[in-house]
């Protein structure tokens, strides 16, 4: 096995407790009520903590968004067909999805990674060629990839999360794409989560109840099939996940180990960052939650990560959509800790 | 009667049912599954029917903080003495407040307007001088104001909504400050939500038990001494208002007849704007919801509007803060409206 995981894994240290009671008494300095700020004062300790740093700003926010094709589409659990995948991708590189005028709105990059889509891209500046197979196998007859390709799908994500530590990235958001990834996600989060394939499975973007029934079968089946180890996140990986799913793994523990806070979307990447979770416990210290997706698994995710969703709009997307929309909540608190006047420099009365 | 109030109760009109049909048409055929960005949508659709254009864009934001004292003070109902008010106007006009911070942070203007402080200022660019009085009388003993400085509020903020309009203002926002302003706030929502005052009436900016229990009470007493008339909004704030609050419902009555979205921040701008439903309810087509505040009666605005909140933060600062956050996400729903590019231009395959 790649040497990277491990040493990512042993990398990864919790954040400082010192730092976190320094970060609360500059925000109850502040010329507010104490806790008026409510979770923008926890998101701001968070932040502000992991970064090491008393008044650490945001000055570059990047985006992933892996992109993979899943072979389990041939058993018709998707409303799009498998060719939206590479289409979706062209539709990124030209500025076109919501994952890019979210990004745009912030000011914040965004890099295509094509992990494992069923086509071959030309070179362009935004996406980086990183294919680990032309998409997963249909994992109802046969597991979705490699024991060693699910290690090169995860270690492809650390990577990324080192290169942008490299880049000078102050926060990562987690995105993706491609068609039947809550299919697989699905099943992740029913083995990581205990709970029964039917009460984690959802319409994805939006599937009758015949294709839903169908659905839950499928992945009730692959899961009798491989009956993957629920202790080994890399044997699940492989046995019924997908690439971009490895990768977003891998980024959430890259960012961990580099002490660059991660915003996790919607539900793959939730199932990534399960993964992650029981790879290294840890790593939920830097992982910042963003919307509540609409599929009903996703609430295993918020419950694992100790912190509930920042927004709640019936948004059911992914690409990144939802974690862009949180980090505008996260630079509003950073500032709110960094440019606030304290209630002695604006000679405010202190309450009686 | 200043004419100002009934002309424009009267200009007052519904959105167009025809422009939301076009927005949604638009929507639909943005490359997402249909309704995937859930709330977001919702959004850009009432944004850009009430600004009559298809592409309406949002390029100027104005957020107005209407600050004022309250003789209710003096019955000791608050967290912070009387003096805060004026201080705070000094920390809003050197950039020293959360809603400067926030207001920055989305290039939003500031106003700040003096509309009854115990106070004297000096003129200042970003200070309005529109004081009515210093300070409403102490309700518990006289009614805050007469009918005619109610009406002087109301007008208040009306003009301010004008001059708005010529500055081509695209959206405004709600903000106020003013010690003893949830105790007022609190007698409005238990008159106009016909709910007990004690369901509605919670810590404000954070008082013990003893000091609830006293708030409860002091309102209660006013509302059985001078019996406001629950269909007569002016009544109700001459009798137990404040003269941020009418200034709040004028703002928000002005910028319907201006067909100009207006965000309601927490508890004292949902008092403002409980007072406009019932001078006219179409003006509840123009008012978006923003954070649901820590007050507990503050639902009966979300029910009233029609609207749930867009965030639920635990904040209960107040100054407009919540607005500011909203605004964000209505700009990211403009920006998916007028920026994402079509099934049909990028040649993405629709559903199966």
């Amino acid at each position: 096995m790649s040497e990277i995981i491990p040493q990512t894994l042993e990398k990864i240290e919790p954040v400082s407790s010192a730092l976190q009671k320094k970060a609360q008494s500059r925000l109850d300095s502040l010329t507010k009520p104490l806790g008026s700020l409510g979770k923008l004062e926890e998101l701001a300790k968070r932040y502000v903590s992991i970064r090491n740093n008393e008044l650490a700003s945001i000055k570059k926010i990047s985006t992933v968004v892996f992109v993979a094709d899943h072979g389990v589409t041939e058993e018709g659990i998707s409303a799009y067909p498998s060719e939206v995948t590479p289409q979706m991708v062209f539709n990124f590189l030209n500025q076109g999805a919501a994952v890019n005028v979210l990004a745009n709105h912030i000011n914040a990059e965004v890099t295509i990674v094509d992990i494992g889509v069923k086509f071959n891209f030309k070179d362009h500046p935004d996406l980086l060629h990183r294919k680990i197979s032309a998409g997963t196998k249909n994992f109802t007859r046969e597991p979705s990839m490699t024991r060693s390709q699910a290690e090169l799908a995860i270690s492809t994500g650390i990577q990324i999360a080192e290169e942008s530590a490299k880049n000078g990235v102050d926060i990562l958001t987690t995105g993706e794409m491609g068609i039947g990834n809550t299919t697989s996600s699905s099943a992740i989060y029913s083995i990581l989560g205990n709970t029964p394939v039917e009460a984690v499975t959802g319409r994805g973007t939006g599937i009758d109840d015949l294709t839903l029934q169908k659905k839950i079968s499928v992945i009730t089946k692959a899961i009798q099939l491989h009956q993957p180890d629920a202790d080994d996140p890399m044997d699940i990986l492989a046995k019924v996940g997908g690439f971009e799913i490895g990768g977003i793994a891998g980024l959430i523990l890259g960012a961990a180990a580099k002490k660059i806070p991660v915003v996790a979307d919607g539900f793959i990447s939730g199932a990534g960052a399960l993964l992650a979770f029981k790879m290294n416990p840890t790593v939920k210290d830097f992982v910042f939650p963003s919307h509540r997706s609409s599929e009903p698994g996703h609430k295993i995710f918020f419950d694992q990560l100790g912190y509930p969703p920042l927004l709640d709009l019936n948004m059911r997307l992914g690409e990144g959509t939802g974690a862009l929309l949180a980090v505008n909540l996260i630079e509003s608190a950073v500032k709110i800790y960094n440019e606030m006047a304290t209630f002695q420099s604006a000679g405010v009365s202190t309450q009686k």
